[in-house]
């Protein structure tokens, strides 16, 4: 960051465009909204239960399976695991309602749970396109500025995953080096990716050697997270389940996050689309914990719909929003931190992009999320990370944590001075209540642009796409490497130059 | 609407881009957000009463003042007219805290109040647009476009006023033709400006006529509102005054909304810009109390923040939503009818006029209004009205409208046998559940756009501007104007005649 140069203390520098608010946690300052009354929600509660002691769940893992009929679940002898009410809700009632997620900067550590809100960049995303390279499958070139990028953005706390997926990594070695990268580019939070236990635990290695702690420490401070997507309707696949159990052994955070679209996966009512990804859910859930009693697990609401026309998926829909209201009753209803997401289905960062996404946040903040997935740069159904979208959702992220500042009622605030020293028909911009107050009374957004129209004119009439495509590379610009202790860094790249020449983890492809 | 051609009962037709959901009212199903605690709500209450006791209200029209001083406030001999605090809560208390607001259609008829809301189109921009034609000043060409637009547009429930003010109209007989234009052209509730009372009384006895009733009744069946705009900070002038007088004595509805802008015309801090909002919101209710006790009243909340660099206002701000929460929480503790607003200051269609509008939709539905004002079409702050944009918040608030639909959660619903049918691993596109529902499952919007990519790209990349474009002339073909009974109408046109031929209001320009 450029260094300016002197001013006096009455000339405040000009607000740069790439002025961002400091990174900070957030809390709901108000009740999460309830969508469905008690008995509703109960009668969700058991018709779920009733599934998975009826229907049940397909466990493609055999370990995993052992594990749960250990516990008391029922087996079939081939893969489907059915399981007793009282011990789901005796399992579940064991995960922690909050924890904290430690960073290997303690300063972007994050607590998730409760009232808490942390917001996170987006994941997985095949392609990536920024102005003017355009769309292009994604690649680590791209991976490392979006991790970069989403570093620099004080809105992202947390990395969802790979931003973009860093195609030209082979799958055998990518998890070594695409988590190198977020561990030394970034010092926020990082994800694993469930792909077989084996990657599991090289991630998990990779972060307590970054973090300097031995094996014990790590192991009493969830360090990592998982998404784990169940293979909706009712089936956890293999990598699924070893992902959920080595985390949980090692008591760190799997977000068990049921992919359940209404009408393609799921029933094509919303109560009963729910109700399929509550059963889910919960089976993931009682997974974690009959692998160890207390792992740390967030309640992951995915329920969207598609479009019956023609099948696609459609996001930031009034369906999807009403499923994250019941998702954020069912997780509280079990005392879980929940899980929801900024998404849209938009092609182009237009007015869809921007309602889609709101609305989508809309849903997932008004329910009760602890963790907002896919903060940041998500477009097309998840199937396009994009930069500019990245920076754009940083802003909207941030007047979403304005908004949920809490509101100071005071003496001072309720300003009835002020009130009374600028009496009817005056103005208050010079009153002193106000000069005390202006710099920072408001939110100052990077891309919203509130000239006149003849300036905005002027200025050649750019959209919020346009000061997007300016902002990105001014923000990357900025970027700074954080620091990482030198033997810290020096073991990680041994263990990675190991786990390399061993070749990975073996793939058949 | 043109008719289509026969089909057989199995051969649904396919939908087309103009599809709307029918004409049909709004009931929020869950609590309002309450973003300050009830102790907090009361320092805003007894602040504003201390504002109304110490500092008083400007009100500029005798008759209002000798109304308020025969109720009991105190006046300074000039125009300032202080008000006890029990006289206000008493007065207050008067108002009625739902009301029907009559059509002349019956079927447009709106409930205000309760958990009832109901969409606006936007009011009184003085400019207008579309493309190609471009941004230009309002006329009465496009005034009756948009009234046309407003009338088919199925989500837009009531007019807010002039969707965009008809500049080449004579202000002396500018509310004449306009008028009769929305009385017209369509058959949904009408606004009345209150520009002098003469205005007023013109408005309603059109209202009148066009309903084919006489005085008693429409005095018995609130037929027409206005938008009271205090002129912040402290003000209440002449015209306003006289609208709420004359309109309280009819039994018809003010609206009376504070222009608090934060920062400018009221304290730069949220509670300080509420209190004075609710102190200018509350010396209207009693105005209108004072002159008929009971008269309708809706409670109206604009507080916005400026921004502090350049002065212009913003909206769909954190602080707009913060100020809409407590708008709500005040308008229910006086258990009157709640206003709010869909705003934004964006020049183009573009993702900040998605994300500001969906911004200002959460503050005002989250926050309880009953009203959303500026439903439809309002852009730049208020500067212009867009028949684009106006499709496209006809699209929002359907899709706001689909999110407050009461989910059902039923056996029917919760769907176990389908979930049982379909098993691990199936789909649910071919179950008889999904088959027998998903025609009518899901919102369809007009304007999102969900093809994947490649598609989209072979379509040409349209944007949502791009679709909005395209649908605003297909939904202006396909407007029909409703009927209006002959002797009515001949009566309203010799009535209109007869007050042109008067000279209208005079003015003195």
């Amino acid at each position: 960051m450029v260094r300016r140069g002197r001013r006096s203390r009455d000339a405040p520098e000009a607000p740069r465009p790439t002025d961002q608010p400091p990174f900070r946690l957030h809390r709901r300052p108000f009740e999460p909204t309830r969508a469905v009354s008690d008995d509703e929600l109960e009668a969700i509660h058991d018709a779920s239960l009733a599934v998975l002691r009826n229907v049940g769940i397909d466990v493609l893992d055999p370990d995993a399976r052992r594990l749960l009929v250990e516990a008391g679940a029922e087996s079939d002898d081939q893969v489907r695991i059915r399981f007793d009410p009282d011990l789901v809700v005796d399992q579940v009632a064991r995960a922690p309602s909050e924890f904290t997620l430690h960073a290997r900067n303690p300063a972007h550590d994050v607590t998730v749970g409760g009232d808490h809100v942390v917001f996170s960049a987006v994941a997985s995303p095949p392609n990536v396109s920024d102005e003017p390279g355009g769309r292009r499958q994604g690649n680590r070139v791209d991976f490392q500025n979006l991790v970069r990028l989403s570093h620099h953005l004080s809105a992202v706390q947390v990395h969802g995953g790979y931003p973009v997926e860093p195609a030209d990594l082979h799958p055998s070695v990518r998890h070594l080096h695409a988590t190198y990268d977020l561990l030394t580019l970034s010092d926020k939070v990082v994800n694993a990716y469930s792909l077989g236990a084996a990657r599991n635990r090289d991630c998990l290695e990779m972060v307590r050697i970054a973090r300097a702690l031995d094996d014990a420490t790590v192991d009493g401070e969830p360090s990592i997270f998982t998404i784990i997507n169940t293979s909706s309707p009712l089936r956890l696949d293999g990598p699924m389940c070893q992902g959920i159990v080595e985390f949980a052994r090692r008591n760190q955070v799997s977000v068990i996050t049921p992919f359940t679209l209404a009408g393609a996966m799921a029933p094509v009512t919303i109560a009963g689309a729910v109700t399929q990804q509550n059963a889910e859910a919960l089976a993931g859930i009682v997974l974690a914990q009959v692998a160890r009693p207390g792992a740390p697990v967030v309640y992951g609401g995915f329920t969207s719909n598609v479009d019956m026309r023609s099948g696609s998926p459609a996001f930031g829909t009034p369906e999807f929003m009403q499923s994250a209201l019941i998702g954020g009753q069912l997780a509280r209803r079990y005392g879980l931190p929940y899980r929801s997401s900024n998404v849209n289905a938009a092609n182009a960062i237009d007015a869809q992009a921007g309602y889609e996404s709101v609305f989508s946040l809309w849903g997932a903040v008004m329910g009760g999320a602890n963790l907002v997935f896919h903060g940041a740069g998500w477009m097309e159904g998840g199937l396009r990370a994009s930069f500019e979208k990245m920076v754009l959702d940083a802003d909207l992220l941030h007047m979403v944590a304005a908004f949920l500042q809490p509101i100071v009622v005071d003496d001072a605030t309720l300003a009835l001075d002020a009130i009374a020293e600028v009496g009817p028909g005056g103005h208050f911009f010079g009153a002193q209540h106000t000069q005390d107050r202006y710099r920072t009374a408001f939110h100052t957004p990077m891309i919203s642009d509130w000239r006149n129209y003849e300036s905005w004119l002027e200025a050649g009439s750019p959209t919020a796409r346009d000061r997007a495509i300016e902002l990105y590379p001014a923000l990357l610009a900025e970027y700074e490497q954080p620091p990482f202790d030198d033997d810290a860094l020096a073991e990680l790249e041994d263990f990675v130059a190991r786990r390399v020449a061993e070749g990975g983890v073996a793939t058949d492809y």
